[in-house]
């Protein structure tokens, strides 16, 4: 089988440097075109990211001599690949727009950014739950105009913590009627350099500007369903999520207290029903997709991000410490890797489901 | 006025330090006695903290030539002092019947330790909350045949983030009904070493063994009534806690969400009644006693705990982000510093209340 | 006595922060004049500084106030203040420009900034080392055509955990011939915001640019002597620095292994010798003097950043593991207060040494 | 190939749990025998280590159900393998007493521990620079009356981030003389618990018991020559150290001046020597060698704990920063991962050899 060619733009950044590293050895994608600002194109990849490579791994020596290309100019990635991985950091509107004009070059868009989330018609997609979002790219392409362009995109990473156990409940008849969370959100979730050492030295910031609104009103997309040309948001689900900031490189922690809407499952079968919990990447064997979806751990102190976020290469969702809530229902420890599943590997993740789909 | 003799017993673990280091220079109480386990009995106080003296200041000059004496040896206090600060570090039954024994020998006990916080005739005091609660002591006294023994408690540190302004709001004729918080705690709680370094870079726990029972019980008892010879819990109000541990020296932060009972002050009303608050201690102005019991920050990141935990004496609590929470009615955070306000200081104070209120 | 108005030029920084929380109550000097970048001038300090005010104690009332001027304009500060304490960030040759500006104006200048650490007539003063520096004013001036104007200069925070034990030996007879030492220095040595909270958790970063070349040259003119109208460096001393950057806030450490030129002192002699070690500052009890210089530590494992570095005042520098070295004569570990002792608190007792000297 | 069957003792702390995760899946060695302390004893491996398992993969399938014996019975080892790697932790007199009677017993020991390190017949083995030290093997079982039982050591971990670059020099023709240094050591070298979180946080420490002269003897044996029945340490080399401790997990840090005795590379001579150093694993190609002992960094801020300890399957040593030394001839910082390279990686690397050398 021949390998799809697929692009990075924003190429250089940290989200984009995952992609890189992640691809490497894909045994479905080939990555043959990076793109960045003007002022990194132009020269060797390998010479863009010098004295900038954030990962430990080294640079993919066949990305090492690609040339960097100009990421506004969709016209140019347009022969070199067939799918773009968008991980662009510019204005909101400037980034709606630049996926857009790469999906009306016929290329396949799978977006990090946050600019289309509430584009009715582009679907947001955590592929153990939602995968059926896709459905709507017909339409999509129908009233774009595009032929074999697309655009999909990824959640946020905060949400993904606690969306893929919530989502295992409602499925199993346990519909959820309130949440309320506490995130303690790793570094890498703010790109580079994003904090200040000496603002997370013997400290924590219980904020992270935007975050507790998109770990609110995200899931109600995911959780929705395709009505046409649009994706209709769930309702009757409550979410209210406290933000913070720890001195973790890599890992999401949640805590976690819910509410049932009627049917309330006890604590063994909620363990039964996460242990069993399994998706579409599971079925099709997506390369990508882990063995398990939700890893639950019964010692008493975990979940722990640097415990925890590399299991099953760093793309399932760790739960622990269920327990009854004094207020609501139950309550748990969810855990995921940010830059892993809730960034480049999530969104490859959906690359693979487009492949298997047929989308591309 | 001549000073108060006041003794330290487990005055070489960390809260014992803190109350070496608190009380030095104090205009009311002087240190006369201190004591601890038989090992480091008779020996003078420097020498038996030597080379795990964990305060930044050095010991004080008047405690440092002390003799050591053995914890358990309630009779040899009670010719050195009126009241002891208990800050022993035993088992759960064993400290019961020692602050007994103190007691017993006419003695008043301030205790740091969890063993007597639910013995209905002990008030658990926050002193801007209960102080009230000290009103039992007659009937403490006379059911337990002591003529000028006693004993007081205050609560888990864990409480104190969250307590002074939800109790602020309740006094302000707003009743809360449920509660719902995320506490962030720092290592210090832990007493020395507590946990492991590695377990604590690029990490956070999300679990202290006990705490989140006591963050959900003990606020019960200090909003609770003296009726007769017990103190009666209140009721009607419901906390969930989750309790992680992070790498913060000192400084406990808390990520609050709150649903009233029927009245429902808004953003506004909140902020005022914090401002405003004070209690007895600012009534009486003791010599411990912060100027404000809450301080209200504006900025949009904080309260965080190296920047906030030492406003006032480190004695206050300092709250922030205060927004309308999407599931219950507001949401806030709270900050204290744990080792101060949460420990021995807080202790002192209530010490400085037994004073005032002339139970000494 | 009415107190000598003083003037913070880059007075939004962290170090000019610093220099307003430290000045604040200071009995001789009284701030009267801040000055920034244009673009944070014309409007009251507290809002120039709003949401990046670091300090853990509150904005002084008085200078909360005071409207921020464009820190080009020394002509506008003249009027103003006596002494400009400059704390600018911009490039070298501009500082250096703008620092004679104000000299030119008639101001005395102390500064942080490296601009004129290697002008010959520019005395770098370290006050319990080398105060006699400051005779070369009047030669500074008369060749400058200075009335009242004068520059000068701290040296880097880097050589402070070394240079006080090195020339209390080398005072006391012992002449020094080689030296080298590693530091693992504090993150608020880089100004904020420093390095990125990413790359220093589980981390350290073994290299400060520049720092090292400053750490080895600095000490040769601090040592040297003045000689007409230039400071002509010692010689025959070299020393090799190793400059690490760990996350700890503030506290710079240096592990220094030194070998002495003829005369060997033992350790007891040494240790003696750093105890009894006394400057003009201390004899002239300059407010902001630290008691002792040098504090000696003798428990095995200190001095530590955090549990040290506030001793007196953060002014002294703190040494301890004095021992045997294995390949020089001896070594040891010396830390001191990079924002304090190492910048702010450093260039004021300077400012007192001019004010004594009548060089105000 | 039948895999040889091995043993570790002291299997269930840190540096145990490290050869289990290592030897999982060996081309060579399979664990079939796990001992520890009596208290451990005589349950599955699993259950030995549940609640303090560390390592990030899980528990390998193989040894999880293997029942733990007691470390001190090596009659019982004695059928069950051929090889034991130690890591208990006891009294240095009783380590040393014990490893005897494994090899008493018939097995070959190779052991982190430092009870024989300098055992004049034990041979103290950094693979690529002194495997010719084996050669005592059959001397050593001569004078100790083994037939088939051996012993040999690995050095202290803090010395393998600069050896390995100094013997490369030594080596190619350029004889050391002096050495001074400054290692910034990770928490995972103190074993677990190690030091406490709450003196790691804002703080390192510059003190680790044992470990400076560690640093400065070990390397003379390593460097020494076999004869006849002891090894003899090199002469004509002396070593400074000045170990700390730094809030990283793993990952040792060196910080390297040197002095040559004549002949002196410059430093293109000396970053050609380290990249093209090899040694007899690599020759071997022995299963854990790494492709290259030594890499060589150009950028300048490396090397670094976290974003190089894992090159080469952690089995590497990097350096960087290479330049001249303004006191002796050159400097550079060396780097390797303690708990892999410089405790079990590098004790299965020795056991491979002896393999190899046929002593098994």
């Amino acid at each position: 089988m021949q390998k799809i060619p697929v692009g990075v733009i924003g190429a250089t950044g940290m989200v984009g440097q995952n992609y890189i590293r992640l691809l490497d050895a894909h045994p479905w994608f080939e990555v043959t075109c990076v793109a960045a600002s003007p002022g990194s194109a132009n020269q060797p990849y390998r010479d863009a990211v010098a004295g900038r490579w954030l990962m430990a791994s080294p640079i993919p020596e066949g990305v090492s001599h690609l040339i960097v290309g100009d990421a506004n100019r969709a016209d140019q990635a347009r022969n070199q690949c067939r799918l773009i991985f968008s991980a662009v950091n510019m204005k909101k509107d400037a980034v709606a727009a630049l996926e857009m004009e790469y999906a009306n070059q016929g290329l396949a868009v799978v977006s990090n950014n946050s600019a289309h989330r509430h584009t009715p018609d582009v679907p947001m997609v955590i592929p153990e739950i939602n995968p059926h979002h896709l459905e709507i790219i017909p339409a999509q392409r129908k009233s774009r105009g595009w032929d074999k362009g697309l655009i999909a995109v990824k959640s946020n990473c905060s949400v993904q913590s606690y969306m893929a156990p919530i989502y295992a409940l409602i499925k199993a008849g346990f519909p959820v009627n309130r949440i309320i969370l506490t995130t303690l959100q790793a570094l890498s979730g703010a790109g580079y350099p994003g904090p200040a050492a000496i603002d997370l030295v013997d400290n924590i910031v219980p904020y992270i500007g935007g975050e507790e609104e998109k770990s609110e009103i995200e899931p109600l997309k995911i959780l929705g369903r395709v009505d046409g040309n649009a994706i209709v948001n769930a309702s009757g689900i409550d979410i209210s999520a406290h933000c913070t900031r720890v001195p973790v490189t890599d890992g999401h922690t949640a805590c976690v207290s819910l509410e049932f809407k009627e049917a309330k499952p006890d604590l063994d079968e909620i363990g039964t029903i996460w242990r069993r919990f399994s998706g579409l990447p599971q079925e099709l064997a997506l390369p990508s997709a882990p063995k398990r979806p939700i890893i639950v751990k019964t010692e008493p102190d975990r979940p722990q991000p640097r415990k925890d976020r590399d299991l099953d290469k760093s793309m399932t969702v760790t739960v622990g410490r269920l327990r009854k809530c004094n207020v609501f229902d139950v309550r748990f420890i969810g855990l995921h890797h940010n830059t892993v599943r809730g960034a480049a590997g999530g969104a490859i993740l959906t690359a693979e489901l487009l492949q298997a789909g047929n989308y591309l």
